[in-house]
């Protein structure tokens, strides 16, 4: 048996998101499938770095595998993109460690969130850019980001329903920048995230930018630990799961 | 009656094409029957600067239609938006003359082609990109884009369906600009385009860059007015309309 560490990219759209259930199509379900067929098997048992929501896209999710087939690894990439369908593309296999976990040995992740703030509805990007058509202050967003970077207990910026008990995460990075014309790009990279926390992270700092809500206050969110105090959670379809980092 | 011009932007993934046909989904059906609805009729007739394929997108379409509503120009966008599919949207109404027509009033087009070389597939811009993953010489693109510009008998890029006599056009530009990480974006500004014109003039150039043809015999295949000398149609998806010009 080997262990294989895969880089996946998919567009979430069409997606009940990435964890595999019952009803509704995820991206677990499509990739196990899959290796299914190659490995004449019902299924193979994939672990990703984490879930990620419906209508979230991923350019850069990790997940990792056993395999007895000897295929070469530069092989495996068209082998599995053969098979899946068009909306999850893999785009590297590599051998690894059997202790290699794609969840647990995770030292870190990136974020990237688009905002689009273009008076026009741009019908090409519906599904992969927030429309925000609003004036924002980037100098307020940017003053409110910093009270964010840190080790901080993120209880107030993540859901009610989230499930682990330490909601101790550092933020070493938030960026934004305009990445395309009335088009911005938030970047978040971190240790970790808890459930929906970039999304609501979005959301505050963009009631921050159109003066809903002065930066000065955000420490007093962080400490209060009451999710509402933060804002609205930001629509999934502007969200990346961008890239996940391990030793090596 | 008061005659408006409209600039309509699509996503051509779902449609059957932007002209009306009896099965299939189409743009034009879709704006008609919403216009319809505002106006309490069963449909009120627009008239496109020309058709679109299936799977072609639009920036910059432009429609004309009349009607006898007294709603602020302002206003028609949000109106006529807000009962539009998701993948069409209106970017701005104005009033025109009597005798403005969006098709026989149209002095040039521009259209644009996406093209990505990137070795990896990604899944977020399948639609929207023609993913050509092979090396390509960017100076023999443009030594064959030369030969293009200028008034020219088109027979040999065109459609062998296409109906219209005169194939005579004048192309004033083809830009070829790196857009993105391994994205090259093709400009083509004229007077007007044949039948899939555009599709064949990408499909041919990316010849000349692969190596497959000399940038040299361009105007062979011009003079031949034999659309068998020409490269294949690239794919709808990586075309845009992105401009149609009028006086003033």
């Amino acid at each position: 048996m080997q262990r294989y560490k895969c880089i996946v990219a998919y567009d979430g759209t069409q997606f009940s998101g990435y964890q595999i259930q019952p009803n509704g199509r995820t991206v677990q379900g499509e990739i196990e499938k899959t290796l299914g067929k190659m490995h004449k098997k019902d299924c193979v048992q994939i672990t990703g770095s984490g879930r990620t929501d419906a209508g979230v896209h991923a350019v850069g999710q990790v997940i990792h595998f056993d395999s007895e087939l000897n295929i070469p690894e530069e092989r495996w990439v068209k082998a599995i993109n053969g098979q899946l369908p068009e909306d999850i593309a893999i785009q590297s296999v590599e051998r690894a460690e059997e202790d290699f976990h794609a969840r647990f040995s995770a030292k870190g992740k990136e974020y990237r969130y688009k905002v689009s703030l273009s008076k026009r509805k741009n019908p090409l990007i519906r599904n992969y850019v927030y429309h925000y058509p609003y004036p924002l202050d980037m100098e307020a967003v940017q003053e409110a980001s910093r009270f964010l970077i840190g080790t901080h207990d993120f209880t107030s910026f993540c859901s009610a329903k989230t499930e682990v008990e330490d909601k101790v995460r550092t933020i070493s990075a938030i960026n934004v920048l305009e990445t395309d014309q009335d088009e911005y790009t938030f970047q978040f990279i971190g240790n970790g995230f808890l459930y929906n926390m970039v999304r609501i992270l979005v959301g505050t700092l963009l009631d921050s930018g159109a003066g809903k809500l002065n930066p000065k206050e955000f420490p007093k969110i962080l400490k209060s630990k009451n999710r509402d105090m933060a804002g609205k959670t930001a629509p999934a379809k502007g969200l990346y799961l961008w890239k996940v980092m391990y030793d090596n």
